[in-house]
């Protein structure tokens, strides 16, 4: 391996695309978590698929490290190139390149933000709903198979995806899917690669499925007196089949965090945030349904965003809800852990899981899209308090295995990066073994962001 | 290899469940397409996952080819023991093992077939919504990536199956997916096997997703002057957003067949057969829109059919319109299409194709779901007639690449099997020799269904 050799041969294709300032670097090295800083050697700018298969031709040719880079937002030291090389931002390929609003698609390439690329299709009268709070890339969405409030209502990433573009370990170029809504014509690569974390390859396109904006839309806030009537309130939702949009729960931490952050003044208790789409009669009926059910468990205050404007700022306090969080406790970084379990599960491991958190000491919102039975524990930890970083990991620990022992999963959104890796062996058994089968047929150099999902050695 | 060594091993751990009888080799030999038989050397019968791991052992061991083996109701030759060795038929393993309510989940073994599985949730007020027609295995289904006519609204086998147990080509047991309704935890090995067509590993365990039986549900047949305007119809109908259940498209010809099979009395011209699903009133206000849009494109004739018993009668003429159409020429045989295209290019690939069929002079009826773009003609051919035969393949293969040309699929839901093989390098091009590079990781032995699926000397 030479990450010298690969610099020199790369600084000749790319010129001053190739970037070796030290604010560059560490810009590049950052997290967005508890994790430690660790800058690449060099930061590359492709402008084209052509030249990332360039990079990783040169790349691969040195044994040299890359590791894909769009917005910085994810949560489980994703970027951080931890055996060095290069970061591979897609800051300059950000273009939508194609709005087919017969087949309600678009083509993307993957540094463009979930924001931008809905104010580009504004004038479309469609939109791209999967939601994550932050303004993630779509490539590194469709890297972490993130998700987030609407997926209740329109799926993960997994499911919006329709083709993809990647470039590969040696530098060829592979195009996955199709045009078609379905295919039966071998593996599907597409799933293969959304959720690899760029482990296996690098995206350079994304066909991504829209949705009609509903004629109408409604959100709303609803208190409950406990943590588990808010829950129980959401299983019931579910279970009754109501097409909810959103369906987000906030503890009386997050109101709390939420309020001061946003200065807001939202009633400090256990809280469901709901978004209802649809015709207009049908978002009536829904929000009537919905409506019976909270009250059946308790809920009240219920504080109607009819009006965009109010809309979007409740979900704008809702995106903000992690930097709020954080700043709740001053000089405070997160463990943020992300379970996610069977419905049936759901106040089980909420409640077990606030038990924990009571009895650790450790300031910890839990907040999450709970209709997929995803949350959140936000663990404050003043970073240089070790003990304290300890005992958070291992109330960490104990949600992954709570949530495996309920027959969930260790990661419902954020992926696996360096944070989860520990439980991936617990979670997927002989699984995990074919996963590193998998990485060693497509990067046999490990090369495409190293030290991430798979172990490799084992 | 030595196949004759693997089958002296596997007799002595399946005794009288390995069977090597002529007319079950026979049997297992059969496809129910153009196919010409090859019959396996043995069959076995596996009663639980740990018999089909020892099986795999042995057969690893000898490298002795083994062929999943469901319900033997594929397309394209999936099970035809092409290079020798061992059907594994799943009949004995066929329970239902766990359905769970609340969650609205199934586990089953895969060689129940989609009718008894349905059968046996009929008390739940669940049901599991994929149907391909047939009545295959769930094994199969998955293998396949099967659909059918429920997929518009339901979707395919990709998106209803949660979890897997596959037993892996050197008798490794793994379990892919969990309870959850979303994970980012790794790489995504259910919908790599969903769809691998038994080249990857064999389902040994399925979790299904399960549906509400809706409150209301109503079907009708409605009849169109032309193709084109069916097929309009159909775009408009998917364009508006109505949540077709079902939408089934089917040509004079289709129609013709039909009524001389199941004795009926259809006007013989181009039909949609429609199905909708909701609420009541939901349901009247779907049938009052799709209506609408019918009538725009000179629909008529159309016949309701509300009760249950009506209901399925018409279902059951479509499920059998493959046998219809086969008996609608004495002693042909069938080369089936099966393309996919964006719903743009539909009605463009549809008339093009009936252009096509016209001049070739060979009856092929066209028929399809095509509320996902996805379309069939059934080549008849007389089997003794050579160039008849090489005509039919010529069409079809001009059907595959105009899908492809089309930005669509050679196969929307038969899958590949052997049938579809020579058009997989022009779909997939690079990504044909990473499917490669998957089978070789996985199965370095090719002793998983060899021959299909992949090509592993390119």
């Amino acid at each position: 391996m030479s990450i010298d050799a690969a610099i020199r041969a790369l600084s000749t294709v790319l010129g001053d695309r190739l970037s070796l300032s030290k604010p560059d670097l560490d810009a590049h090295g950052q997290s967005e978590s508890h994790f430690d800083a660790i800058a690449p050697d060099a930061v590359a700018y492709p402008a084209s698929t052509d030249e990332v298969s360039q990079i990783m031709t040169i790349c691969s040719g040195h044994h040299c490290p890359v590791v894909g880079y769009g917005a910085g937002t994810s949560l489980e030291a994703h970027t951080l190139a931890i055996q060095g090389g290069i970061a591979m931002d897609f800051r300059d390929m950000a273009q939508v390149l194609e709005v087919n609003a017969s087949d309600m698609t678009v083509r993307v390439q993957p540094g463009i933000t979930r924001e931008a690329l809905n104010e580009d299709l504004r004038a479309t009268g469609l939109f791209f709903p999967v939601d994550p709070g932050a303004n993630a890339s779509l490539g590194g969405m469709a890297s972490t198979r993130a998700s987030g409030t609407t997926a209740v209502r329109y799926g993960t990433m997994r499911d919006n995806v329709m083709a993809l573009e990647v470039v590969l370990a040696d530098g060829r170029i592979v195009r996955t899917g199709s045009g078609a809504r379905k295919s039966s014509a071998g593996y599907d690569l597409t799933a293969l690669m959304v959720g690899s974390e760029g482990t296996l390859g690098l995206i350079t396109e994304l066909t991504l499925k829209l949705q009609g904006q509903p004629e109408a839309t409604a959100a709303a806030t609803c208190a409950f007196d406990t943590i588990d009537a808010a829950v129980d309130a959401v299983t019931a939702t579910i279970a009754m089949g109501i097409p909810m949009a959103r369906i987000e729960f906030l503890d009386a931490a997050s109101v709390a965090a939420v309020n001061a952050y946003s200065k807001a003044s939202i009633p400090v208790s256990p809280h469901l945030m709901v978004e209802f789409h649809g015709s207009d009669q049908g978002v009536a009926e829904q929000a009537e349904r919905f409506g019976e059910i909270a009250a059946e468990f308790g809920g009240s205050a219920f504080e109607w965003a009819t009006k965009p404007e109010d809309r979007n700022r409740l979900w704008q306090m809702r995106h903000h809800a992690y930097w709020a969080i954080l700043a709740s406790r001053k000089g405070a970084t997160a463990i943020v852990t992300d379970v996610c379990v069977p419905m049936s599960k759901l106040a089980q491991a909420v409640a077990e899981t606030q038990a924990d958190i009571d009895a650790s000491m450790i300031p910890a919102p839990i907040l999450g899209h709970v209709g997929d039975g995803n949350f959140h524990a936000i663990l404050l930890i003043d970073p240089s308090n070790a003990d304290e970083k300890r005992r958070a990991q291992e109330l960490s620990t104990r949600m992954a295995e709570r949530a495996i022992a309920l027959g969930g999963t260790i990661t419902g959104e954020h992926g696996v990066g360096m944070g989860k890796l520990p439980y991936m062996a617990a979670e997927h058994g002989v699984g995990w073994d074919v996963m590193a089968q998998i990485k060693r047929a497509l990067d046999p150099d490990n090369i495409l962001n190293p030290g991430k999902v798979v172990r490799l050695n084992g």
